[in-house]
């Protein structure tokens, strides 16, 4: 996988590989170093960026300390854990294929436009629908009176949020912080063009300059998995909640999220991540606005089909919650997730080599019930 | 349409609209006034940019200069010749309906990789193949020894090249200029971050600084449908070349493009713009790893679904054209695009309000006959 590029580095910190990497420390962490069998395989396969190993590298994530050179699939000794892909929901689409198949006939999405009434005059419709509906009942976001954007993949929302509420003057580049730790693709994405708009302003938690700011609060967290609220002490900051992880799989859904610009992603809810589906709530119409004047210029809108693909996944997954005789996609997603935790933590007790955060438990108001944390992403715990 | 943003002015030149508002203009010099008929509804749903109408205006065409106020359906007397929306070729695709349907399982798309072994890693294989294949049936592009790289779009291949292209030193923002009359989104796109690796040079054919720069080259060229070539006089200039539009139905195919980076985009080939794919042919490995790069960090990769409907689609186009018995989708399309031409030039002919370019005929190695060039964009004649 030498040609997956460095800047892929700690992106997304999917699921499915943490959990096939620690089945596979489980594997050789005792000492078994069988060769050729399907666990060993899918490591190599799976190669998305998944956690973070050391704690004290975790606030400066940069591309370069990730060793993108090619692992060999006859190599078992190593251990990737920086690459995932989300694949751990794939059983559940499988088996749920039949009412999510689409049929695509060959005159679809001719023309740019998918509702010419909309600010939004990309977006779908039906994915407009199914996103509100999902949210209502899971509960994990208003969307009353917000103004849906739809992108390509969250990442396009993330920059769409940046031009959008950067100052267009000539005030020269605002700082867009996080606390660390942050997910490393964050700084990477902000520099990349050099704006004069906006530029990486590092660590939230030491972020002491006067004046206007962007903060980005991903919450739960990429990479430790924490639920997060603002930490900079000023009234000038401006926010973007990244709540990709914002769902009952990963952690206790206590409230509605309520902030201005929310950054949602199918990639983490559903695990359809080649899709690269993403939509935004926003409160205020005139940065919907402009966000959707970033996506006209960066891409002229989103793809159709891939928008009503994802409003068929969401659709079934919404059924999925309100039929009461049948397990939900959360609760398969859920068990998955558990399962996975329960190795990791079987690993790091039996080892000592590392250790996994401590997290509250709450309860969940989408499951009835009090769970702890169980994230999509892994950060070792500090010492 | 007051929702659709400035910037979407001149965007696309799409091809319908034209031909539809010229029927318009036929209608409507001719003095048919009669309302509710299907044209009329036709045009305002057409709301696509289509065509500059003033010679003066097209070197520094400005989003501002468009009016995007909303056009009643009541008033057929207006006609907008500014947009438009390609479903030109809708016919075409529904009648081969069958054959261009595809059917996506629930599970399709999870993973974010489409061939981990290829440079460009989100890259469908399927695609890849169909891409080369059209470009050998048509014999317009070199494919040999490139790399191709997908886009959301040629527009994000655009700004993925730019930043492939330009100096990532201290040496500041490369001009990036292009000979007048440009297609004026380039502009807004080019500068909308006020990015320090780029910005906007303005006019290649007055340009006489010193020192690197890119030239963009569309060819046929949008909004006047010539063919072109690099106008700056300078040992020193990067070249991309937008060939859109070049395919058989707008322009004699003369020969295989043969250029360092050439763009092109399901939207003016097959038609299909809201799937949102484009691709690049690039000569230089390390250009193409930097365009890849910029589509990772821009929107991680491209829909898997929609690369995978757009290969069905130019397998569709390409078996069209071996096919001996019936009309190749480019017989169809050449034939639309005729047949709106001929409508354009006998009202000009007809009202000498407007006139039409001089375009001069060629020999198309595809089609085997001569012929002169009939744009899918259309500009004024200047007097």
């Amino acid at each position: 996988m030498g040609q997956i590029p460095r800047f892929l580095s700690w992106r997304n910190m999917l699921v499915l590989s943490l959990a096939i990497n620690f089945s596979l420390i489980l594997k050789i962490l005792k000492g078994d170093r069988e060769r050729g069998d399907s666990w060993d395989r899918t490591a190599y396969v799976s190669i998305w960026p998944v956690v973070s190993t050391t704690a004290s590298e975790s606030s400066s994530l940069s591309s370069a300390s990730c060793n993108y050179s090619k692992i060999e699939e006859d190599d078992d000794r190593i251990i990737n854990l920086k690459f995932g892909d989300p694949t751990v929901y794939e059983r559940y689409w499988q088996e749920n294929g039949e009412v999510t198949t689409m049929v695509i006939p060959g005159w679809q999405s001719l023309s740019y436009f998918s509702d010419e009434n909309n600010l939004c005059w990309f977006l779908e419709p039906e994915l407009a629908k199914e996103i509100v509906r999902v949210h209502k009942v899971v509960g994990n976001a208003v969307t009353q009176d917000r103004f849906i954007v739809v992108g390509t993949g969250s990442t396009q929302l993330y920059q769409a949020a940046l031009y959008a509420l950067s100052p267009h003057d000539d005030s020269g580049p605002i700082n867009v912080v996080s606390a660390a730790p942050y997910y490393s693709t964050y700084p990477l994405i902000t520099d990349c063009l050099k704006s004069g708009l906006y530029r990486w302003g590092g660590d939230a938690k030491t972020y002491k300059e006067d004046g206007p700011y962007i903060e980005l609060v991903t919450s739960p967290n990429n990479p430790d998995g924490f639920l997060r609220e603002s930490v900079v002490n000023s009234t000038e900051g401006i926010l973007i909640h990244d709540l990709a992880y914002y769902w009952p799989q990963y952690t206790p859904i206590t409230s509605p999220a309520d902030h201005d610009v929310m950054l949602f992603t199918a990639s983490k809810s559903t695990g359809h991540a080649g899709i690269r589906i993403g939509w935004a709530l926003v409160k205020d119409r005139e940065t919907a606005r402009k966000m959707i004047e970033y996506i006209e210029l960066n891409t002229i809108g989103v793809s159709k089909d891939s928008q009503l693909r994802v409003a068929k996944v969401l659709k079934v997954v919404s059924d999925s919650c309100e039929n009461v005789t049948g397990k939900s996609f959360f609760d398969h997603s859920y068990d998955a997730m558990y399962e996975r935790w329960k190795l990791l933590k079987q690993a790091a007790k039996d080892t000592k080599r590392f250790s996994v955060p401590d997290f509250v438990s709450q309860r969940c108001n989408f499951f009835g019930r009090v769970f702890e944390p169980q994230p999509g992403t892994y950060k070792e715990k500090q010492k």
